[in-house]
């Protein structure tokens, strides 16, 4: 048993190092591992399993709405960002630059795209001769490159995945009504199958994104206090996976949501004798065949002792354990357990096949609210910048206070606290605010979420 | 009427000029454009669901072999391409280079993947401890860049997409039937899926994959009579479509296979008078919603007349047409053309559920039949290379020859004709070749295929 228990000892406990237990869940649960080129990632196969499903449940959430996928190149003309100002000046510093190409230095430099927005909007206006050519509604699965002095693996990376999506519209009116329906659909898809809470909203002017608008937003609340922008009313990427590790997981490790898990249960035979392998071996088999397309289904025939197997997957967020032994191959049954709270239970083999999804749905059920019990838990309110200042530097969480918007003093809040205006939720009392702002004293027009961020 | 005969006298024939025929069809069909950075292409949302269709097709075929997905980053430093001599000497002059990222000058400039062999390598030498944590089995789904200064849509681009596999294995011999296992994989895809029939064997030394001990490919014959790679034993990619579409299109336009038909069945309601209008569109709706989730239907509810639309869905290829007008309503029937041969047939309400997906069906293999007699036709053989000169110059198509393997002398064939040696094939006769190369008159080691290539 020292193996095992050196096993999981590797792992350090949130409390005392979030970002360190982070990054050993990322490594030691094969995630995602550190590329030869600084900034970048390398998606290992457990990881890249979860943002297929990713990929797959939000494609079918776009599709229903009517939305097409296509694709458009990964190299963009260094004229094209310079068209428009403001979008230049947002990317230039993270653009990366293609100068030589077939043996010859290019006449002009292309740029890896940090997004396809330029690209999309030359094409557009070739392709839309008249109203009936619209509304052009277009996603892209694809990789853009932001470049990154400092990694953190899925959060901060030079390179990463994504979807954007660009419409046309025959009026503004058509434009706003779509950009929402799609902040609903990245709402419904977190807190639906990623079993994170999120808060819609507007962004602020100084954290918009460069040239749009307006930007819409769904923020997350990570376990350590801080927020994360899980995606915004035009993209969202594999930044998520970051997000649930760091909304779900606990000291053991990984804990995934069932409909993201690329395994939504591990099955662990047990036995001591060989005598106890046969039985033990075709009940194992049975259940596997009685599973195939509807659960997915992990056996785990490994050579480790079954202490170690449940740490490993524990470790690697598997939602459901099923224990096989020679007592439930006696009985008929067997036991399941748990990974969000390690909760056991006896089921008869006629009865898993109805028991194991329903299960599967409760714990997708109790992480959502877990995780909306701790957001509540850690929202406070203040109507006083000293209580703000306190809050943010000690107990951390989203502080939510009355404010008069103003990017001047958006900005002496984050030299002073580190904390930046999150979002301006939808959700704002009836009837308007009252009060005055937090900050300026001046008459404020919004509630207002600040945090310190990823 | 005048319009809809514009509409189809702008494609031209295969006959007159089957690349332009092709060109016409790719931009008509909207399947793809021409990107504002030369070399590069813009795959549109039609082009890009047959896409899709295939992914998703061969990621099946390759999970059900135990396959898993992963991601790797985009760019590879110079020394890990200079690591391997004859992998930099076949990619060196086909790569862009990154030389610029973050407002500075690179150390070292980084390549933008011309395929990810290099830097698996680097990481599997990581990963893999001992013998247990093989064989490795990743498949990468990802964008890639060879430099090219002439463009063909799909065919020869800068950018384009693929597949590529990368295993470990304990073995050579394990390592092998792996291979010669995923060639088969792409064969069963390619003749079941895309109606394409293909030659498996292998490429002489002059045409292998730069580095490879062997490389083993699927070759297809195209409606010009050139040849087409469609895969190699590792890798395949957007070209695939381009295959498709010289395999299958006619004078009209676009053939898709129904397996990857982005619709397979367009809906066209046809009616004159307001009056009939109703009864009509009732019955459409009808339809509709029998079939969702059965089948990939388009309802064509634009203004366009019925003319307009049997014309632009058989440019775009659509396996089916179903017409409904006043008269079908009155017979409680549809009628549905198929693209292939313009058979009709009626087809009542009740029956339609379980006879569109035959037909589907019958359609498939048809393509598939109807391509496998024009390869027939279109391959000779031959033990005299004068005539083989006639034959490439002339008829085109594979020409089947006995053959002494050697470099230079394939290359004097190239050099002579044009054509290459396009695959050794696996089939080959029974007991060995007897009798001598049709090109050095040495005592042949096997029977080659030779054909013009794209």
């Amino acid at each position: 048993m020292a193996n095992e228990e050196k096993y999981v000892e590797e792992i350090i406990d949130q409390e005392d190092n979030f970002s360190q237990w982070y990054n050993q869940v990322v490594r030691k649960a094969e995630l995602a591992d550190y590329a030869p080129v600084r900034g970048c990632m390398i998606i290992r196969p457990y990881g890249y399993a979860i943002w297929e499903n990713i990929q797959r449940l939000m494609d079918d959430r776009f599709k229903e709405t009517g939305v097409v996928n296509a694709y458009f190149p990964l190299l963009i003309p260094r004229s094209f960002l310079e068209k428009e100002a403001e979008h230049i000046e947002g990317f230039a510093p993270e653009v990366a630059w293609v100068t030589r190409g077939g043996g010859e230095e290019l006449e002009e430099p292309l740029a890896i795209r940090p997004t396809s927005e330029t690209i999309i909007g030359h094409s557009y206006a070739r392709w839309v001769q008249s109203y009936r050519d619209l509304p052009i509604l277009i996603n892209l699965w694809n990789n853009v490159m932001r470049w990154e002095k400092r990694t953190i693996l899925f959060l901060r990376t030079s390179e990463f995945l994504w979807q954007e999506g660009h419409t046309a519209h025959r009026s503004i009116e058509e434009a706003e009504e779509r950009t929402l329906m799609m902040l609903e659909v990245y709402r419904a898809f977190a807190e639906e199958d990623a079993a994170m809470p999120v808060i819609m909203g507007r962004k602020s002017e100084n954290e918009k994104f460069a040239g749009a608008l307006r930007t819409y937003a769904i923020e997350a609340l990570m376990k350590d206090g801080k927020a994360l922008q899980a995606g915004t009313s035009h993209n969202l990427g594999t930044r998520l996976i970051g997000g649930i590790i760091m909304v779900h997981g606990d000291d053991a490790g990984l804990i995934l949501p069932p409909r993201l898990a690329p395994y939504q249960v591990v099955v662990v035979p047990i036995w001591r004798k060989d005598t106890e392998k046969a039985a033990v071996s075709a009940v194992v088999e049975r259940v596997e065949k009685m599973l195939k397309g509807k659960v997915r289904v992990k056996v785990d025939l490994s050579e480790n002792t079954p202490g170690w197997k449940f740490n490993e997957w524990e470790l690697r967020g598997v939602p459901v354990r099923m224990e096989i032994g020679p007592r439930d191959v006696q009985n008929n049954s067997v036991v399941l357990v748990r990974r969000d709270n390690r909760v056991k239970e006896q089921v008869s083999l006629e009865a898993l096949e109805t028991r194991l999804p329903a299960l599967l749905e409760e714990v997708q059920k109790a992480l959502l609210q877990r995780a909306a019990e701790f957001r509540a838990e850690n929202t406070h309110y203040t109507d006083s910048y000293e209580e703000f200042k306190e809050l943010i530097a000690e107990k951390r969480g989203f502080v939510r206070v009355k404010w008069a918007e103003d990017s001047a003093a958006e900005l002496a809040v984050k030299e002073e606290t580190k904390a930046t205006l999150r979002v301006i939720p939808f959700d704002q009392p009836e009837g308007g605010v009252k009060g005055k702002c937090i900050y300026t004293g001046k008459p404020a027009t919004c509630e207002a979420i600040f945090a310190r961020a990823y």
